[in-house]
Formats: structure tokens, sequence, C-alpha cells
């Protein structure tokens, strides 16, 4: 399977010093003992306050070196993918940062990390330093599990302790509190596919319809193949898990919503509002994520975790922390709604009769309709065939609202026409020419006669479109027709102006907008731009009113 | 594929809105304009202020909704997944911001975008508006391209344009600064993998050794397939690129490492690694990421930006925002090293002769390399068959090393055996048995006799290893026996208590702890527990001595 690595066996010191190059200014240091010594450890560090030091296997991120800073954790010990530390990496980082107030280790309950943190501890007491270690065991996918795995509720533990050992705790008061927050936090995880380690080809062993609940962090399968069903459900089921495991604990919680890996910010999202909809929801206080904090490689999967709150853990999690993975703690709230806008307001306009205006118009709709086949026949040859059908629907629209329209208002017209043919007229093509009116009716309200406001309207399709003049588009007849009405020449000599622009495009072996831009020159050449030929006829037949 | 949603057509909805419930101190609202008008709006907004407006299709969050806050964007027009949102949601989003100091449009480089969000500008410009509009197109993939598409770059222009409408600047300055901001960013995509529509089955239209560069944030194919390699090699590939589109700047970058979607953590450290060996590092003065910021769904894929900086961009960057999405500007710089705690200090020890103490290890020892075959078979039935080779190579070890142990200083004896076993005896067992010395080393030096000692060791062992009396272990001969030698009896007492212990876990129908967790109740029947075994034989291999 493909993934953004160099070597296997350096994936984690690389990560950690990708981590560390990027994130300078958090007073952050690695022990220099890289490979086998993974520790990142603050700089900025007073061991008058009691360490704290957490870690792990890899593969977790940004467990556990972004949860390194500022009220946070003191040091990160660092395994390779999904391998416990050894016993001397934890031993090192525990002299590199603790003094005479001790260390605290948070670990989660997990053999390799139980035993290699436990014999550091031992170690590290027979050389005379103050050690507790807290272990977090907050998985509840086993009723009565004898050993619960620790999973992202360990988040709470940090944060908690964090805080508390930046106040100034004694090593007692911070294991004590540490302890009772682990044994107050609850998770569940939850799965669409396994994770896959970098290097291994992936295992399909969810099928299409299966998900998995309960599920570890190490890609070990979870305790059950369930079915897959829509975010709600899952989210729904995950939560009453979580409710059965709080008991009758009805008190307030803080809530972390957890990306697992590789779940995109939109699904989390989806899943976030899925949350707002369980029961859990009504006891949730404050809310960590959705976010990436305990993740699981590259796991589609989420963790829901909860931790019963009280005074000191509530002001625990939303103190500022100097941390880089952490998110930020929230109050969950309700939706505020503003109401939308008016439309329409400022649009109105009254029917108006203008002779002139209304037989240009007509002429150049009734050619619409009559060209409709020969524009969608030239369309066909370097697009999709519909040229004809949009210009001709948009132009019985336009005339079967003309008695309506102020004709003999210039600035109401042209926005007039500009929302009829935004409603009207499908694509790119009637957004564009909605632009062009509602342009050039601005322009008529700033005294522009009618070609000088359609020049401007064209103006700004340009500046929206992005074609130009000589792009092989409706410009190419459009802008010559309307130069020469500006220099005071006839509708004739316009039109022809714009028939010549129109037939050029034949000849242009490239198109830079449309779709025409996408087809090859070969099949562009002798064939005119239907647009441009569009905007010729309609020339042609204003000429042609008598 | 499988994917956490609801009904495809609320997806955006419903990610919307979990987004709003989870942040409301943020002072975030939507238009009540629900399926079709998707528009987060801030509800704190001075009107005095130019308003900032941004958007285009959903499926790139956090864009645009979570750059919307203090100092960034006041509203985000957000289309369905990959479709522009409709003019009247632009125009929606301008009425309900925009006051006398007028709007900016922040619009990357699409069609869609261009016309629906340039019709909504031209019908708010009719309505007495103050619109501009500022078009980024930061993909560098084809060189020369006529129409370069919009990518995360327009982060960049976010984010300067927040800063200086917080700071009260002109519509006029502000355009002519967002314009300036957009053409000085540059950005080029690569991936592993497509994206995938929810509701689409997966294309893998990518092989197993193929790699895409140059790509669109839309699903759609990128400018050319190249050769997966490793991250080094894919990073220099793309920063190559940005580098020759830099032309000859070689002033100050700020550079934005940006995640596509599915790219987890791990991965995005490893890359940012990568990034810091490009020549591009070198003029990186900003880094913002490796974060999710403008997202392609689920892609695997990363992107690089590069914003050419001045004093006013740097400044601007660097300002706090009350966006959620915005994940903060650093400057990258060179990684701190701490020396690695001396290991060993405090650890040494003088070899000294107690015969009571080496007859009973050389007791224990021989005993136990004489039962390997034994207690191999015994673990065979309930384990992986190595219980007998682990401690007959411990057994070994240790009689290598009796001269230089401290067999007259119960203390350092117990850290040396500790220290000894932790080196040489694989597996959990060996840190277990690590664990049991090292503490009762600790124990001893406080004045603890040796079965006080031993028992005090047991009891970490128990800490750190989860296992308890009971759980089928050799704490069940290791506790009796240690007890009955506590209460003052003889070895010989010990012995039989710890063989009693030692007998009835083959009539345990449960193990707790250790491989054999795993096995059924029926193949445990009548097995005795190896490690227990192992412990019995050894407190009758020291009654034996004479």
């Amino acid at each position: 399977m493909k993934r953004f690595i160099n070597v296997k066996n350096t994936i984690v010191t690389e990560a950690l010093d990708g981590f560390l190059a990027t994130t300078p200014t958090l007073g952050l240091a690695r022990l220099d003992g890289y490979p086998h010594t993974k520790v990142i450890v603050r700089t900025d560090w007073n061991k008058s306050r009691v360490a704290l030091i957490s870690g792990g296997g890899s593969g977790h991120e940004p467990a556990h070196a972004g949860f390194v800073g500022e009220a946070m954790l003191t040091a990160a010990v660092c395994g390779d993918i999904f391998a416990s530390p050894s016993v001397e990496a934890v031993l090192a980082a525990i002299r590199a940062v603790t003094g005479t107030a001790g260390c605290l280790l948070i670990v989660k309950n997990y053999t390799g990390d139980r035993l290699n943190f436990g014999l550091a501890a031992e170690r590290a007491k027979a050389l005379g330093y103050k050690v507790e270690m807290v272990i977090v065991a907050d998985d509840i996918a086993i009723p009565d599990a004898h050993n619960p795995r620790g999973l992202a509720g360990t988040l709470f533990v940090h944060k908690i302790a964090g805080f508390l050992a930046a106040q100034g705790a004694s090593l007692e008061v911070l294991a004590a509190a540490a302890q009772a927050a682990a044994a107050a936090s609850y998770s569940i995880g939850l799965s669409l596919d396994s994770c896959t380690m970098p290097g291994t080809t992936k295992d399909d062993y969810l099928g299409p319809d299966e998900a998995e609940l309960g599920l570890d962090i190490h890609g070990e399968p979870g305790v059950s193949k369930i079915a897959f069903e829509p975010a709600d459900k899952l989210m729904a089921l995950a939560c009453a898990r979580l409710s059965a495991a709080l008991g009758g604990f009805a008190g307030r919680l803080a809530i972390i919503l957890n990306n697992l890996g590789a779940v995109p910010p939109l699904e989390m999202g989806v899943l976030a509002n899925a949350f707002m909809k369980t029961d859990l929801a009504d006891q949730c206080a404050l809310i960590i994520g959705p976010a990436h904090l305990m993740t699981s490689l590259n796991m589609t999967g989420f963790s829901v975790s909860a931790l019963e709150l009280d005074g000191v853990r509530e002001q625990a999690l939303l103190a500022p922390v100097g941390a880089s993975g952490w998110p930020g703690v929230r109050q969950p709230g309700a939706i505020t709604l503003v109401p939308l806008p008016e439309t329409g307001r400022g649009e109105a306009y009254s029917p108006s009769q203008n002779a002139a205006v209304q037989s240009v118009i007509r002429a150049v709709c009734d050619m619409l309709i009559a060209a409709e086949d020969m524009l969608n026949h030239l369309d066909s040859r370097i697009g999709d065939g519909d040229t004809g059908t949009t210009f001709a629907t948009a132009a019985r629209c336009v005339l079967d609202a003309l008695d309506s329209l102020p004709c003999n208002d210039g600035a109401a017209l042209g926005a007039a026409l500009g929302a009829l043919l935004s409603r009207n007229m499908g694509g790119s093509s009637g957004v564009l020419m909605a632009i062009l009116f509602t342009a050039a009716g601005k322009a008529c309200k700033q005294g522009e006669d009618w070609p000088g406001a359609l020049y401007e309207g064209a103006g700004q399709m340009m500046c929206y479109g992005g074609a130009r003049e000589g792009d092989r588009t409706l410009l190419d007849a459009l802008i010559p027709g309307l130069e020469s009405l500006m220099q005071g020449k006839s509708v004739a000599e316009a039109a022809t102006a714009a028939r010549q622009g129109a037939d050029a495009t034949a000849t242009m072996r490239q198109a830079r907008a449309g779709r025409a831009a996408y087809v090859h020159e070969d099949n562009l050449a002798g064939v005119t731009d239907p647009g441009a030929e569009a905007i010729a006829r309609a020339f042609e037949a204003i000429a042609a009113i008598r």
C-alpha cells in the first residue's frame, strides 16, 4: 500500500523531527539518543514542579509528542509503531526531566507499556527518584473487562494532570487526581476499516457491509463486527454503549470526538452533528474535537470519550496549554440562525413600453428560436451540442415575459433580463448572459447608452468568466460589434464587424474557454464558434429591422 | 465505499450543523436558508468594516466555514460537494454581512465559482452595495496556464485580507492587497490516490506504482502521473516545481503544508521532515501546518503552497484569529538536542561473596536449566511453549555472572539481577522478573529482609503487570511461598505452600493474564501453569540445599 514514507525503520524518527522542525517556538527538544531513544522533552521545564511523562508506541499522532508543552506533558517517550518504548528510553526521559518534586508516568493499559514504564519506574526509584504511575484503561468495549485498554480518554488525564502540575500540585495530589480522572474516563471506538502498517498490504477483513465496534488503536480486531449503517446510527450505537458504561452518572460530561486517522473533516462534521442528536449530548458540557488526538495510523474510524466532570476537572480542561496537538475545549450549544435577507428587494420593476426596444428583443429572440438546430449542429462539432437549445430556451422565456418587462427603463430592463436569464437559461451561458445584462443595467443607470452599457457588461463577463477576445467565444463577435456602435457606426456596419469576428473563430486553432478548450485543434478547424455565430446573427437580425 | 454519512444530499448541511453546534463560542451563525442557502456568518460583525466573503463547493473542510471568525472571513458560502454555491446564496451572504464599507469576495479560480460569485456581485452592485472580487489562481502545475486553479494558497489571501479588514482598511486597499497576495501565492498538490465522492465506488485509476502531481481538489485527474517514490523524493519534486514557479524570488516565504484529507498525522510528520530538507525550506520564514486546511474529501495527498512575504504579509499571517480551522503560524527552525542522561549512573556495584546467597542462586538456576524441557512442554499446552527456554536462558546468564554479582549486598544484588534479567530474559517475563528483583533490591535498601523484599517486589509485579493471585500465573506459587517465609515458617514449609499454590492452578478454569488468557478453559484443565511450576520447584530446590 502506497504511503508517504521513506524507509520503514525511520518513519518515527523522521516524523518526530518533522514535528520538531516545524514547532521550534514551542520550547521542545529531543534527547540525543536516536534511533533507540525517541524522547521529546520541554526545554523550558521547571524541575521544581512534578514532571508528567507519557508515551507508548507510535502511530497515534499527535499523541504523544503533540501533547508536550506548557501545562500538559513534560516529556513523551515514543516507541516504534505500535511498539512500547524500551525501559532504557523511559528511564532516560525520567532522568532528563525529573527533579525533587518527582514525576508521574501516565500509561495506557497495554502490557508492554505497563511493564516497560513500570520497570523504568522501579529503576528510577532505586536511583532515588520519586515516581508514580497512573494506568489509563478507558475502553468500555467489553463490559467488566479484566484489563480494559487505554484509548483517547488518556488525553483527559494528560490535560488535567498538566493543569495541576502547572499549578504546583504535589506528586501525591497529582497522582490521585490523575488516577481519579482515569477512572472517570470512558471511551469506545468505531471503524469502517482496519489500519495498515506501513510496508504491509491492506487487509480487507471487514466486508463492504461491515463496521467494527470496540476497536483497539493498534490494528487488532475490534470486539465485534457490526452492520455498516448511516453515521447517525453508528454514532448512536457508540454513545449508547458509553451511556451504559457511565451507569447512573447524570452529571456534566466532557466529550472527545477523536478522528482515528483517515476520516475526512467533512465526515467528522457529519459525526459531530450525529453526536449532538444523542442522549449523551444532553450531558455534554465541554467538547474537544472533532480532531485528530489519538489516532491509529490510517484508520477510517472515530472514537468518543467521556469524562465525568467536577469543578476542578472543568477548570483544568478549559485552561490554555502550549501543546500543539491540543485542539482546545468548547461548550457545545444551540445553533444561531440569522434570517435570510429578503431576496428581490430593490429588484421590483413596472412593465413599460418602448416599441424600438421591443422590436429589437423580438427580432433577436425570433432569430435564436429559428437558429436552434443550426447552432446545436455547430456546437455538436466542438462541444456538447446544446448551444442552440440553450439560447432558444432563453429566447422563448424572454418573449413570454416581454409584455411585463420595463422596456422603457434601460437600467431596470438590464436587471430584469439578468434575473430572467439567471433563472431560465441553464449552465455557464445563463450566468454569463445574466452578468452581461445585469452589469449593463447598472451602467445604464449610471448614464451609459445601450452600446456602452453592453460593452461594460461584456467587460464584466470577461472579468468573471475569464475569457478574452481571441479565446474563440461569443466575445469575438460581441466586442467588435459593440465597438462599431460606440464609434457611431450604423447597426449594419456593426453587424458586419460582428460577422467578421464570428467567421474568424473558424480559423482559431485553440479555444481558451468553455468546453471547446478541451477539443483538439484538428476538430476545431473550420467550425465557427456557435456563441459567436449567435451574436453575429443577433446583430444581423437587428440590422434587418425595418 | 463505506463512509460516515447519512443521506447523500444532506452531508453538507449536517456537517455544517455539526461544526456550528460544537463551536458556539466562536460567535458564528448560519443564514436560515437550508437546504439551498448554506451560508455561515459572524454574528459579532461590525458592518463598518469591509466584509470578507469566500466559499465554493464543499468537500474542502475546514475551508471555508472553518475560516470564518475574528480577523478572517466574515461569511462562507458553501455549495454542495464540489459544486459552486448558487448566485442567490452568494447574494444572500453579501446582503447579510455587507455594510457601507462594502465587501470583498475571495474566489478560487473555477468557472462555476467565478460566474456565480460574479453574477451575485453584479446584482449586489445593482442594489447599491460596494463589491470587489479577487480570484485566486495559485496552482502552478501547468506552467503558463491560461486559467490556473485556486488551491490552498487561498488561505494566504483569507488571512492577509482578514488582518487588513480587522485593521479597518478600505475596500480599495483591501482588494489591492488581496489581489497582490493572490498573485504572490503558488501551490502544487501531490496525491497517492484519488478522492471518492460519497455514494460512489472507489476509482483505482492510479496504479500501485503511480502517484499524481499537479492535482485538482475536485477529484479531476492531475496534470501528470508520476512514479510513486519515497516521501522525500515526492516532496522534493513538488518543491522543485514551486521553486521554478517562484522564478528568481529569493526572499522570505510563508509555506502551507496542507493535508488533502486522509494522510495520517504520522505521515504528515514524515512529509514535514522531507520538506525541511528541500531548498525551499531555506527560504521558509513561516510555516502553517502540516494541517487540514483545503482538503479534497478523502484524498491521500498533500499540497505545498508558498507565499512571497513582505513586512505587512508577515505581520498579517502572524496575527491571532478567531477562526477554528486556522492552525497558527510558526517559524521553522533547528531541532534542539538535549544530551542523553548518563545511563548506569548510580547502578554500579562491586562483586561480593556470600556463600548462602550464592548456593540459593545456584540451586534455583541449576533447577531451571534442568527443567527447561518439562516447562516448555507444560507451556506448549496453554501458551507458545517457551517458558522453559525463557527461564533456562535467564538462569544460564545469571550463573555466568554469578562471580561478579554483589552477593553480599541485598540492595545491590536486587538491582543487579533486575538489570541482568531486563537485558537477557526476553519478553514480558523478563521485564516482570526484572521488576521483581529491582523492587526487591530497593526494599532491601530500605531495611526489608529478603522474603519481605521479594514480597514487595511481587507487589510491584502485580501493579505493573496487572495480574493478581488467582489469575493462574506464577504469583499463585510465589505469594503463598513468600507469605510462609514472612510468617517465620521454614523454607520446606514455604516450598509446600508454593507447591500447593502451583498445583491449584491446574484446576483454575480461567487464566486472566499472559497468553493462557486466550486459551479455552477445556484446554487449561489439568495443566499446571508453567510459571507457577517453576516457582514451586525453585522453593523446593532451595529447601533441598544442605
